[in-house]
């Protein structure tokens, strides 16, 4: 690890960064100066000023995507600020275009302030074509996102919560194929219900996975404590442990658990608690660098099915495979936001690319470098954009 | 000009605008991808987290500007809103790249109250080089910059003020090689007294002209109006008119002028006014479309130096000979601003360019495509930079 981190710390130096800005038009003579500046420039100006929508074809406006963050839960390193942050926002900037073609630029704003951000976010709108907000912290994160989607006429989409999320219901998809499960009838352990877990536990149970339970770092959440929950956390209770169970712990939710999550921490998870999962356990352990249980002895212990977020080894969790495509898909509906629907989409949509005869435990989820993964979710996501009815 | 229109339509169309965003590294595989994102790129955040100054050395954030308008005065289209104001800001970041390497975005805000104007600019700190302003209305722009200047630790530049200004100076300067003038003993009138208008007046006063006389649309600018002045106005009085000529119109100002600025309306100058001018008199003319006097009839009329803004007359007076380069020569000596000796230098170093075997009276100014012009404005604003101390 220690030498990935010098390299990479080279290459940032030796670059200055990891973007630039390129023009798409030539301006070397008069005459090019004249069309793509002064006095040309000033015929899309006018069209415009009659028909704001008209930006999105005059400008680079509808492939534009802001990355945005306030510096307060990056990575793993916590609140470190948004300057802090900017290399992170570089490489989901250079992420965006090189598997979707979409031109994306890191914002780091120096307010941790909700209503601030949150004002701000809107007072960019009329450049940009959509908002990946990225690395804000939780419970802020829900706010700041659901006050933007209602308030914003283009597509906001907070990567930490809901990509991770689209890709586990990929997972969760091919696994039960493999397996045969029941979704109703399934009871899955989410570990965290932050960000990424109450994301997680949102999708799951809009497809239909018959029990939740949420574990943080409190326990199990549990309608008996409702009143200890800030509004963010108490919403899950719709559709987390609806019958009020009062585990005592992780390990007597595992009992008989056909799905665990974890967004968590290193090391939660043991060899017993997965012993005492029912058959065919599958286990998403995406806490990093190190994963809730290594899959080497969760499979020892009895999982049929195990991904985690790194990628040495099998069933990658990870975002990439999410973020670039879906933006791709809902820019080029011209989608005003990104609903539900088109994030089960998605999953559906990248559970897709791995085929029957592909299929097996230890290849869930297609690899973050096949090519056709941002297409085939950008035009699901596209179709179901145009069937909601939410676009431009 | 239809011609122009149409073909500049066409030209946003078909290219869907005129920017993209483009990587510097390799991200193809799994090993590029653990460099450029995570999870090496927790390395860089680290160090920036350690000190923020360090965001300049492992990010592309020094040579990142952005040009950020309301929308307010759009060329001169007026206040179109900061959707139409987009293809300028593209136009104005593609030239900032394709003459100075400068990578700029456009951001087009949804508000024109100068309040809330500074407070974003002021919370996109953290991953901007500096600002440059654009099309922001007069005396808003003033407030603006003004109080961003003193709040800010990135260079920010109000280019409708001072990138004509520094090519009006420079033009000056040579106009008096050629002439013989004393700086001292010339009389300027200045017809516009806004966003380009003050700081022309503020340049030429601080370059050393004589007598400066402004006008507006409400005649001469005298301290016998001070009270009817908003503040932005009222504090040209120290550099304008000291004397408390009570002209009633610019033609009885322009009576024994040496050099007349035109930064307002097409045809307010007149074959007689020229006529009544000093000898060797010099006239810039840059009302767009049309000039305040067409070079010929001005020269007719007895001008010997006519500069206008337009490319197909001598001597264009073009700001695209000042952005790109001031910016360059900041970012390179991390500046924290840019000061009024930074734009005089600008100023020295483009009437440099023309040698004096080249200078007469139809080149006073490089051409905007002269390749080195940027390079040496760069090196003249960096340098006084270093001089003035106020580097990172």
């Amino acid at each position: 690890m220690a030498d990935v981190y010098e390299q990479s710390l080279q290459l940032h130096k030796e670059n200055r960064g990891k973007m630039e800005i390129r023009s798409k038009v030539p301006v070397t003579n008069k005459d090019e100066l004249s069309l793509a500046y002064t006095p040309g420039v000033a015929q899309p100006c006018r069209e415009i000023a009659k028909d704001k929508s008209q930006s999105f074809v005059y400008t680079n406006r509808g492939n534009t995507v802001a990355v945005i963050t306030d510096g307060s839960a990056v990575l793993g390193l916590g609140n470190i600020g948004p300057e802090a942050a900017l290399p992170v926002m570089e490489g989901k900037s250079i992420l965006f275009k090189e598997f979707a073609g979409v031109d994306a630029f890191p914002i780091c704003l120096n307010t941790q302030d909700p209503k601030e951000i949150i004002n701000i976010c809107k007072m960019l709108e009329p450049s940009l074509g959509g908002i990946n907000l990225e690395d804000i912290s939780f419970p802020r994160c829900i706010e700041i996102e659901r006050t933007l989607k209602q308030e914003m006429n283009i597509p906001v989409f907070h990567d930490d919560q809901h990509g991770t999320a689209i890709v586990v219901l990929a997972g969760v998809m091919n696994a039960i194929k493999l397996t045969g499960k029941k979704k109703e009838e399934m009871k899955a352990v989410i570990s965290g219900a932050g960000a990424a877990g109450s994301s997680i536990i949102r999708i799951l149970h809009a497809y239909g996975i018959g029990e939740i339970y949420a574990f943080d770092i409190n326990g199990c959440v549990k309608p008996q404590d409702r009143d200890k929950y800030d509004p963010f956390k108490a919403e899950l209770l719709e559709f987390v442990n609806t019958k009020g169970i009062e585990y005592k712990n992780m390990a007597e939710a595992m009992v008989g658990a056909d799905l665990f999550v974890g967004v968590s921490a290193p090391n939660l998870v043991t060899e017993e608690m997965v012993r005492s999962m029912n058959k065919d356990a599958i286990l998403f352990a995406m806490a990093n660098p190190s994963p809730e249980i290594m899959p080497d002895i969760a499979k020892k212990a009895g999982a049929r099915i195990v991904g985690t977020g790194r990628s040495d080894f099998p069933n990658q969790i990870n975002n990439v495979l999410v973020f670039p495509g879906i933006f791709r898909g809902a820019l080029d509906a011209g989608a005003k936001g990104i609903t539900e629907e088109m994030k089960m989409a998605a999953s559906a949509a990248i559970a897709s690319l791995v085929t029957d005869e592909e299929l097996n435990d230890d290849y869930i989820i297609p690899p973050v470098f096949d090519k056709r993964v941002s297409a085939v979710v950008a035009e699901a996501v596209k179709k179901c954009a145009y069937e909601q009815g939410i676009t431009r």
